[in-house]
């Protein structure tokens, strides 16, 4: 299929199936923060997905790349992530099951406990809390600007069957927040895993799967380090990538 | 000074200012969860100490060897642990400063907002959350038949003064309360430290510090790692025994 670039945009390969996918750096690339989420949540067979704050479809598009699920949704409130990722879903002719849909988390336009996996690769960034982006689009996905990590999680929750697992990459710095939300909306944190970039740094990623309702008790993994002694990524982070 | 010990009692050496401390194996004996804390906490010059289930007095012993507080006191349910701790203090002749006292931190028994810094390595494992210890002693030191987790955070919080540091070790399975419960009462967690075994296996304590009142964003320390891949101390865990 033929899908026509626009002015800024590049077409980048995302090793899985073949697919493809377009960026465009002055407003918006996939980072590693996406790549993990993509390797940490568990999309089963037959299970309806949605990604929250979709950007432009990287974690639908790779989702349905490496997962059985039967369907993988986007809900992105910027119009053109929204038109550039279908354009990606056009490219890589996946349209029958994966689509990302233009809209405001806050507006409760999807149907309630409608999917069994909700993500999310949220803005990390309180506004305020950082040196604002200069451009509308960057500042939209790294700051709390359209969505806060109260708005992801309240819509997380409503958005899932009971039962079903959230899982979203966000910074340790806001832990506390996390946990603190998850209780207050009705998930129970599961599982917990931390990136850092060596063995000895402080973690900078946080990976967390939850469930709407159930037990409360969490189990840790072991940390997820991007780069071995020598600089390369470890085989972990490789295989995400690319196997 | 010359201090008897009781029948299965034992004299260790805490390699601190030639402080030795009173243990007994059936009942209790202080674990690598009370050196790390030990290590973790921070008492200022002049600072008043309290130290909560407070066993055999260790934590506030060590830390009177290891800063320049003004006073460290303990709090310990179980009588004979608190007479125990004493003899220890005795021992040491450091009862100018040092003191352990039998009470149940629900009693409300000291004053509320009277000191700088509080201390915890509490029991981790819920009733019903694991087998039972097969002894009274241990099983109170271990699992929350006298005080849970709730009663550690909200006597931590009465008892210190505005802006005062709480130092807790604990399990990372209890991470998401831990927080809920900081948010419920009126922690602000700062300082987040977890520790494992091996540089690539999960862990297995955490370390965390919070301020009474405050801002929420927390800082993540790398992991603190127990053995090298010689099976030997890292020279971290060494330096918080021996140094």
């Amino acid at each position: 299929m033929n899908i026509a670039l626009k002015e800024g945009e590049r077409l980048d390969d995302l090793h899985r199936n073949g697919y493809k996918i377009i960026q465009n750096p002055a407003k918006f690339c996939f980072g590693m923060d996406a790549a993990l989420l993509s390797g940490f949540a568990k999309v089963h067979k037959g299970q309806r997905h949605l990604d929250l704050c979709s950007g432009n479809g990287v974690i639908p598009i790779l989702l349905a790349a490496k997962t059985k699920g039967d369907s993988f949704w986007g809900i992105e409130i910027q119009k053109e992530m929204a038109e550039m990722a279908n354009r990606s879903i056009a490219l890589n002719s996946i349209g029958d099951k994966v689509k990302v849909m233009q809209g405001d988390i806050r507006d409760n336009i999807l149907p309630a406990a409608s999917f069994d996996v909700v993500t999310a690769n949220p803005p990390y960034i309180e506004v305020g809390g950082g040196e604002q982006s200069p451009s509308g689009a960057k500042a939209i996905a790294r700051h709390e600007i359209m969505c806060t990590l109260e708005d992801v999680i309240k819509a997380a929750t409503r958005l899932l069957v009971s039962k079903g697992h959230f899982y979203m990459v966000h910074r340790p710095q806001r832990m506390a927040e996390i946990f603190v939300l998850f209780e207050k909306y009705g998930l129970a944190a599961k599982i917990l895993r931390l990136v850092q970039s060596k063995v000895d740094t402080p973690p900078n990623l946080m990976l967390i799967a939850a469930t709407r309702g159930g037990g409360r008790h969490l189990k840790m993994l072991a940390p997820l380090v991007i780069y071995g002694d020598d600089g390369k990524y470890t085989k972990e982070v490789y295989d995400i990538y690319y196997e």
